[in-house]
């Protein structure tokens, strides 16, 4: 066992090594350079270029170094903000672009839930049910992470009143209020249930999806939002293992918070579902012990509310699991898991009991796509055969030793945090300026690597991110952290 | 001119029937056939599969005609609810795919507006610019036709203050209560703004744009919404021709209710924006003249509430125009104008002055998808050398004389609507079930073909679609109407 561990790892080493080869972080001009700013205003005559970091060349781009239009390359460990899964022009995936099937899904876009191609089945059982999280057998698929969470809580508030119930859905027919009262907005017809969330949560832009989203002000201002409540996330101290008791004390009394509010929102606007990150990332890379995840599942069950897990950021591998919540070896899996970002594809896993009472209800004109199928399914292939996973656990461990080093020798890097993660890894900076300041000299210096939350350095590298990497990325920490 | 036009037409024609070559309307099994049922089977283990009306074979289909995995082909006026413009397998676009710049932006997608591609601006000149709605020069990509609705709503939301106000937005300043209160989903950071749409108006199925549908009940029941006005359409009666005044009235009754609608809800939910379809679609194919939009124009510039055209399903030249709007001849054009569908790609088109105020507030990981926009550039440059906007205008022009002439034998053909709007045309029948039967005869004879609304049979064919098509289709309806 150790020995085929070791051999796979020298294989997903060498494989790696063989995909970057010839490129490493490597910076001739100020960044963004002189084509890059050109470029970024001329963009900026039809489109918002305030948010570009980069423009880039990505038929130079290769595995894990991103080049951008000036020449420079930059081990890329923010990935797209972390959708990138195995690397940059993947041999095997552009292979196939080349299908027949491919061109044709692609040009010919099937209107996925009315005329679904043959392959549709194998498809969906290579992208994703050979992938499925425990328990959960059935996958809607949608476009982006917002739809996929949305359509979850669609889901979620369709199923409610049934589990509330304790019947099957089907045994519930709609009355002529309901039915005349939805297409004024109005109770009882459009009900007044609620999804609950929590602080620092990121669940996407839309406006369901907004109204669970608690991250930034920035995000949120000026645009109207359902009326849902929102519970403090954890006080967590990092590292985790040295503030057991407190933490443990602390996720108690954000358990107790959960099971207040659905209380008190029993008569105001009831929870339909809690949604919850394994690690709430934009907002901070926030964490919790599996027992706390443990503790709201059960709250839910006990309650008979939904429970979404939202595995936008955190599924495919990078956590060293496929899924992040296989870590919580929960007794009844979640309701609900979402996806997106590496998957390519998007959408939600689910069981038979939440499907849709009738049709029509959780539908739409393409229901995801179907090239972006095959191509999570191409993905998963290579996953598998490189143990690309495991590997990422493993990696991740070396990376978060090195890491933790690098903090006890500064001052700059507090909260490290991602222990057993994989390379979902993330620490503190002193204050936002530091931080950016940080992340900008990095990529001066050829590493292009993003923040979350206030004041947080994240670290969401692919998953053939392999020992050359680790060291390149820990010796320009190090430098950089001391000169910020 | 007319030489010209005659020309092409000529081009159009034999393009089309190259295109087709071989394929026509030929039925072997019962639909569906005994091979699709077990496929839907099979996929209903893991997917809804009530929806499904075919199981396609789409490598085999080609130009407008769809084939099923029973070997049964389609004369396909329904087009995966219209949404591909210029036939299956286009070969222009198959070779597309075979390219090195798709190869690499399909397999290592960017976040567009972080580090967009070098390739980012000539693509979205290609695929949107060059086709840009009058006064409209500025692009926001988005996934599909909700996220498109919601990304508008949400820049018309951002716009309102400043527009109220009449002052740059970039002269406003967040106050610390806005900035606190929207975290919390509460007034006045997330202010209780609305978005005033039209009874059988259909704007997509997540929770902002759901809560402007106003389609069917089985659209909007059990979902939550936002509490948002809604104006009866204009009661028109077909032919317009025939119903001038009294269509007149109707719509001057309309406007006035809009008006007083948004006074009486300025001291309750302000309306942001008005959202309205071209032709109502999903709803029923609901129609007005260019008076009726250009009066509601004036009358959102006199309270300065944004004006929202959804082109979602009117787009890309199916109403014999490249947008369906253009046709109203506005003296100020809309705030927004979104689309998708037959796009294949999705967003929306505005001005400068709409563009979110500040950074990261309408923003996404994806922000659309670069492939969609390359595929959409091309199907650009080939509905402009094959001329098929005209192309489309004509030959609907011939398909509705032949529908006035069946309508007129028939008293099962009402309401017959679309008179100058391309292919875009539309009748009704008279009971759902007489409807659904007429459909599914017209499919057991091998054409594919939909419905909307409660009782009305739309037809959304490509823009190839050509005068063998016509005839062919008309001789399927006249013979199927007798027997419904």
């Amino acid at each position: 066992m150790l020995f085929r561990a070791r051999h796979l790892q020298r294989n997903v080493r060498a494989y790696a090594t063989a995909l970057d080869s010839g490129l490493r972080p490597q910076v001739l001009t100020p960044i963004p350079g002189p084509k890059g700013k050109a470029i970024s205003a001329d963009i900026g005559s039809f489109q918002d270029p305030r948010h570009h970091v980069l423009v880039c060349d990505y038929l130079k781009s290769k595995g894990n170094y991103l080049v951008d239009v000036d020449g420079n390359t930059f081990l890329d460990v923010y990935a797209q903000i972390a959708s990138i899964p195995v690397g940059y022009n993947h041999p095997q995936l552009l292979e196939l672009v080349k299908s027949d099937l491919y061109a044709t899904l692609a040009m010919s876009r099937p209107s996925l839930a009315v005329f679904p191609p043959e392959e549709w089945k194998g498809m969906c059982e290579d992208a994703f049910l050979s992938v499925a999280p425990p328990g959960l057998d059935q996958v809607f698929t949608a476009m982006c992470g917002s739809c996929a969470n949305e359509t979850a809580f669609k889901a979620a508030f369709m199923s409610y009143p049934a589990r509330q119930a304790g019947v099957k859905a089907s045994e519930l027919e709609f009355t002529q209020e309901e039915l005349a009262s939805c297409m004024k907005n109005q109770a009882p017809g459009s009900p007044e249930l609620s999804i609950l969330s929590f602080t620092s949560a990121f669940h996407g832009r839309l406006f369901g999806a907004l109204s669970a989203t608690r991250s930034k002000a920035i995000h949120k201002i000026g645009i109207p939002a359902f009326e849902w409540p929102v519970v403090p996330w954890p006080e967590i101290k990092y590292p985790m293992s040295a503030y057991a008791a407190e933490n443990k004390e602390a996720e108690a009394r954000a358990l107790q918070q959960v099971e207040e509010t659905i209380k008190e929102w029993k008569t105001k606007r009831p929870v339909a579902a809690i949604i919850i990150e394994p690690i709430a990332s934009e907002g901070g890379d926030h964490h919790a012990s599996p027992d706390f995840f443990r503790g709201l599942r059960e709250i839910t069950l006990k309650h008979k509310v939904a429970f979404i897990v939202d595995e936008v950021q955190t599924g495919v591998g990078a956590t060293g699991t496929f899924w992040a919540h296989e870590k919580w070896n929960l007794e009844t899996p979640p309701d609900f898991m979402t996806f997106s970002k590496k998957m390519q594809a998007a959408g939600f896993y689910h069981r038979l009991e939440t499907r849709a009472p009738q049709a029509y209800r959780n539908f739409n004109t393409w229901m995801g796509d179907p090239i972006r199928t095959l191509q999570a399914a191409e993905q998963v292939k290579i996953i598998k055969a490189g143990d690309l996973v495991s590997h990422t656990g493993s990696i991740g461990d070396d990376l978060y030793a090195g890491l933790e080093t690098l903090a006890e020798q500064s001052d700059k890097m507090s909260g490290l945090r991602g222990k057993g993660q994989g390379t979902f890894i993330a620490w503190d900076m002193p204050s936002p300026s530091v931080r950016n300041s940080f992340l900008s000299t990095m990529r001066s210096r050829g590493v292009n690597i993003g923040g979350c939350g206030e004041a947080a350095v994240r670290l969401r590298p692919m998953l053939i991110f392999g020992e050359r990497q680790k060291e390149e990325l820990l010796g320009h920490v190090e430098e950089v952290i001391k000169g910020v």
